[in-house]
């Protein structure tokens, strides 16, 4: 079993194989989490630059601690205090970072495809943390790590992503990665949410909720994104609530106990209801947990280190 | 003697047993802080969060040097660039952060109770940087580690706090350590910046800055923060000078050796001269040497470890 | 060979004795960052606080680099959330910090002589990332090592400083530590971009680029500073690249092999094309390479450390 990936800047063009070993790599690194000192040597002396051209908390703090509990060095740099900000191009400001010789560089930036035009300026291994509207591969992975820890296997089960289909990058990693790994995968959101040819990367296309909850063994809920409603994309979030919203009573009708995941952070009440974010069936803080291992994995992956090594070692 | 607190919330609920054992841990703390390597591998692989909802230099300074010296590993969360602005609760914030796995919370909010809600909703031991006007119980207690380093025992002295009483946490988490300890606490200021019942509290008010020196073992000097000035609360920073400002004309009239404190910021030549903040009787800046080792005192004590190892270690 | 200087000011004054120490130390530090752990256990336990009262990138990223591979601890300020925006001095500032105990400061900051202030009122040793328009020490340092690097030893050559030279701590920097290790410096740029009695610190200046590089053996192109623009110093962008910009015509007409330097961030198609930033006579990326080395190196020899342990080390 050997991990080929160089970069991780997405799911849609990541074998089967390499998704195995990095879940099997983060249930490794669940484990080491779970010890009381829930650290590791492995990437000591290497350094890992956290590159955050747009505001995040989540997972900003999900790669830093994966960093440190790695014994990474760790940087950050944000935008906001930046020579970017003195008009230098993203490619000499990536160049000059590279100069000075770092492993691994964790970049989240507003363009689509930023992540892979960094991989192809430097030498030291990319993960993309969100770029743009396109991908977000950690995210999906951790919340396939979510459903394999619940449900055993990702194969054969129904997935329905829920929302703002459209803008959402966490929704495509979700669709290349869960196709990858045998799921069927299912999409339901208000049609000015929906991109218009979705049904060609493969997936169902569910005209209402209820069609949805009918038929899903997972529902990942998307969050709404408050300053798209200026756009006038949908009418209101009692609207939104009304047709869309993950109530307990929409869910008691579901035929099979459903599995609710959301990447957070959560809109109480529009697009979820406290009683299903809090109850029994949802995994909402399990994937933040999970994050963190997910992320010490593609760290630990990148970085060179063998894959069995870690999950001989953990087993 | 054992350490029973879960929290460092505040100083009202705080047991003179949990008191004195964090005044000796701190104290065995500034030995090593002496060495020439001031660093413990202490907390190794244990990860604190520093969670400043409001702007701070010197307390999250003061808090991450401690950390770093007990080998902590610390991620820094600042509510500019967060998921709090994208209109999350707290309380999903904090449970967000907690499911990664962190052993330690210092938080300042501009909300009392903040810390306490925290601590009701999450595992990790919560440190209150501040909460409001409510409680600041490592400013307190660093400055009771400062008396009692200068005057022995803080029993039966008579310590004095003059300024903005109202507003201030500071203050209030000194009132109620320092009787807790034995001390009288007294206070003088401005009618306006005094809470209405404070006599309630068990402290004597002083009409003047005269009276108050007149019967002081220690002044604590509050900051007058400038922006209540447009409130209305006093008239000009020049008659506030005159009234309460500690000049060394004033000092020297007093019938005991004053000890002269202030947390800081000063603002030189309104509640302080600066003949009197560099002059033999201050000890502000010894102030800020004892906080770091108050607050490693604080986090080695909250994440479970035993008070007497550290201080039979270093005596 | 000793070490002497007890801070980084400026090249100014400081001996060849100690650029020479600097420059050895650098280089050894260099086989260090060359290594696949390129990390030394030298500061560990030492603590070294960034102080950036100026946004800063790259120096502050460079710096933070260099900290970390050596092991020290380093906290990060920067003026946006701090008690200076509360109205305290810079010297209460400062005193406050070092009550902490700390080893090392690295200060930017936008007032010539705010390190030298600095130095004065505090025990750790200052190293000067940038004061206003005086001198940015560890930048002409790292030019310097380049220099030598490439072209063996510094003495002798004619290296000529383009652009801003009135605004430019770094050709400040420059124009010192080249002058005692031996070089002849020139300078040459447009008429209000140079200082009145440039001559009295003992360069030339050349009238035309065309002039400079017909005797230069290095050309270290100053940044443009765009904004500096509205203030009428110079017509036009076009203009300037027109008289001033170094092209591929204008480098292959120099007599002798140019190396070309360049602090960062490059405008590309302003003061140098993209041809000659990426061609085989830059060394713009080299330099960024071996500031981290000279960073370790200051860091090191301030720390008090003897310069002959790691040379002989490495060597």
């Amino acid at each position: 079993m050997e991990f080929k990936s160089k970069h991780l800047l997405g799911l849609e063009n990541i074998s089967k194989s390499d998704i195995n070993i990095l879940l099997k790599t983060a249930f490794s690194f669940k484990k080491v989490l779970e010890r009381s000192i829930p650290k590791v040597p492995t990437l000591r002396g290497k350094t890992v630059v956290n590159l955050f051209f747009e505001p995040s908390t989540r997972t900003r703090f999900s790669f830093e601690l994966a960093e440190k509990r790695l014994s990474a060095d760790t940087v950050n740099f944000s935008a906001s205090s930046s020579s970017v900000l003195k008009g230098e191009t993203l490619k000499d400001t990536i160049r000059n970072i590279e100069s000075m010789k770092i492993d691994l560089v964790v970049m989240r930036h507003s363009s689509p495809g930023a992540s892979l035009y960094l991989s192809q300026c430097i030498n030291a291994a990319v993960i993309n943390a969100g770029d743009g509207a396109h991908e977000h591969p950690t995210q999906a992975l951790l919340d396939m790590m979510t459903i394999q820890e619940k449900l055993g296997s990702i194969e054969g089960l129904n997935i329905i992503i829920l929302g703002d289909i459209k803008h959402s990058r966490v929704c495509r990693s979700n669709i290349f990665g869960l196709q990858t790994m045998g799921a069927k995968v299912g999409v339901c959101g208000p049609g000015p949410l929906l991109p218009r040819d979705i049904e060609k990367m493969g997936v169902t296309v569910y005209p209402t909720v209820e069609d949805a909850i009918a038929e899903a063994d997972v529902l990942n809920i998307l969050r709404i994104q408050l300053e798209r409603q200026k756009g006038g994309l949908f009418p209101s979030l009692r609207e939104y609530r009304n047709l869309y919203g993950i109530t307990k009573e929409r869910i008691t009708q579901a035929p099979k106990k459903l599995l609710i995941m959301h990447p957070g952070p959560i809109n109480r009440g529009v697009e979820i209801d406290s009683e299903v974010a809090d109850g029994e069936h949802s995994v909402i803080l399990k994937q933040v947990t999970n994050g963190v291992a997910v992320r010490m994995a593609a760290l630990y992956l990148l970085s060179g280190k063998e894959a069995n090594k870690i999950i001989k070692e953990s087993s």
